[in-house]
Parts: structure tokens; C-alpha cells; sequence
């Protein structure tokens, strides 16, 4: 089994959602994450940032503080079969690219176990 | 070395810190996370994260549109020795196994290197 | 290529951002988490918890419930090539050793693929 995490856009998690759920992948993890890659920051999603959330909190003003300037991103994070994984990768890289810096990544490791806690089931059972 | 990651309902994240803590596990830690699986969606679960939370909130709002909807849980992750991981993995589904929907699920992935930053501590000894 | 994760206090994070990125690894993502290891708590750390964030929210209550309090920290995933690796944890350790317990630590593990959405590309060229 596979881990297959996707840093994207905030604004786009609902389509990317729609698309996966679909293609028959509807079980997803998804969490609020602040991020940078190599590139240049776009400012203007640190103006929209600004806007979009209360300043105040320490989380916030961390991420614009001057010069190592983080971007909320949402993480989704999915657990499935090594031969679903090409087929979720296409499914996220068409509906997440625009061709624009901050498209984002997507990071794929083992998973060694998996298991239902209701019912015991192990592995592929439990996906 | 293992990376153990549980998704249990945000309800039952005291009882299961207490039981690993009591049974020699208490280094741990904890993260809200928004998921869903491959069932049905419990709206009562909903109704209450409505409830509780704030409804302006983005991740909120998110998590309640239509159609793809995701309910907030809990993502225990703890790094323990091989030999541990039976146990801990016994714990947790003891602790959080209702029979219902929605008890949450367990991975367990390698992890190749632990460092202790306080003392340089590596491997098994930064545990 | 492998996933650098490091939990360290949450007034490191600046420094920490700072020094990765001058030594030429300025892709970074960052989350909040709440955390302990099998130490004594610091109940100073507590205290500022409290001070620093509202008391009534859900994880906050059960982040300081008697007997399982967690500590919140700040948790740093990088994607790097192996070779970096070693480098990346010495400027973590150098940045964040203050020989205080609470000082966090730092787990590494493999990543078996990345691929960067914007332009399709895969393995080191995407990091």
C-alpha cells in the first residue's frame, strides 16, 4: 500500500474532492498546512491570506512574518493500493494544474499496515 | 522503527492517550485532521461539528459542503520500536472500537532515522 | 529521496525557517501539532499555552485536561534527496539544541516518489 499526499491550492480542494470522489476514491485526509517551495512568494495569495483569517493568531502572523513568508495550503493525504496511485496522481495533477507557481506537490511513500478499527480488518480489506 | 498513525474520533482522543500512557506509551502527537472514508456519512457526527465550531471558519465550511462532506478527527501519531507495535495497535482498537462507523482506521509506515535534538541521540535511544 | 520531519518549539520556528533557508533549503511545510515525549511536563510551557491561545477552543480543553496534557509545537516536513539529509539535521539540531528537555525531535523517512504539479515533473527535478 501507498501514501499519497498532496500539498494544493486552498481554493481548490473542493473539485479536487469531486474528481477523486468520482474516479471511486472518495477516502481522503485533509488538513490546513502552511508552505513554501524554491520559488519567488506570490504575494497577492499573501493578501488574499490576510484578508481570508484573523491576523491575531500566532499561526498567521508566523506565516507572513517579513522574509520567510509561508502559504496556507491544504494537505490531502490518501492511503490506497500501489496499483491505484498513477491513476489518483493523474486525477490530482488534471484538476490542480494551472501551469502557475503554487500548483503544488505530490509526495508518494510505503505504507507498511493498515488497519480497521471496527471491524480488525487488515490491509487491502481496510482501505 | 515505526511511525503508528491513528484517525479516531475527536470524542475518544482523552481515553486513548490515557490507556497508552498507562500502559507505557506517552510520547505522542496530535493533530485535528478532516476525513472521510468509504461510507455513508453519519450527519449527526455533522450536526455536532457544527455545533461546536466556528461556522465562518474556512476549514469549516469546507468540510460541510455539499456532497463531499468530511467530518473532523483526531490523528494520533506515535513513533515506536518494531516490537511495540502490536501492542500499541491492540490498544488503540480496544479503546476506540465501538462496531459503528467511523471508529477510524491505523497505519503503521518505516521510519529509517530518529534523532533527539536535545542530546543527539539516535535510533532507538531517542524513543 | 526522504521526508525530514522535525517537532520543535514553537518560538524556534523563525530561526529555524531562517537558517534552513540560507543554507539553500527554503522549500518547507509547517504545521501546528500538540505534542509530549516521556518527560516530566513543563508546566511553564502550559501556562503560556493557556496564556497565548483561547481557552474555550476544543483542542486547546483537551490539549490541557488534567494528567494528559500535550504541549503545543510546530511540526517541519521538508522533501530532500538523501544526500541533504545529514546537513538538514545538523542546522535543526545547531538551531534548536538548547540542552532543555522540550527541545523536540527529528524522524526521517523514505519517500518513493515526487512528482511537482505544475509541470509533470518527477523525482529530484520536482524537489
Amino acid at each position: 500500500m501507498k501514501e499519497v499526499m498532496a500539498v494544493i491550492r486552498m481554493n481548490m480542494i473542493n473539485d479536487t474532492k469531486k474528481a477523486l470522489s468520482e474516479a471511486g476514491f472518495p477516502s481522503i485526509t485533509c488538513r490546513k498546512v502552511y508552505g513554501r517551495g524554491k520559488k519567488k512568494v506570490n504575494f497577492a495569495l499573501i493578501e488574499d491570506l490576510i484578508d481570508g483569517l484573523p491576523v491575531e493568531e500566532p499561526a498567521v502572523i508566523e506565516a507572513i512574518s517579513e522574509n520567510y513568508r509561508l502559504i496556507a495550503k491544504r494537505l490531502l493525504t490518501m492511503i490506497v493500493e500501489d496499483s491505484e496511485v498513477q491513476k489518483i496522481v493523474d486525477i490530482i495533477i488534471e484538476t490542480n494544474q494551472t501551469g502557475n507557481m503554487g500548483d503544488g506537490r505530490i509526495f508518494v511513500s510505503n505504507i507498511s499496515d493498515v488497519i480497521r478499527i471496527r471491524t480488525d480488518e487488515v490491509g487491502a480489506l481496510a482501505l
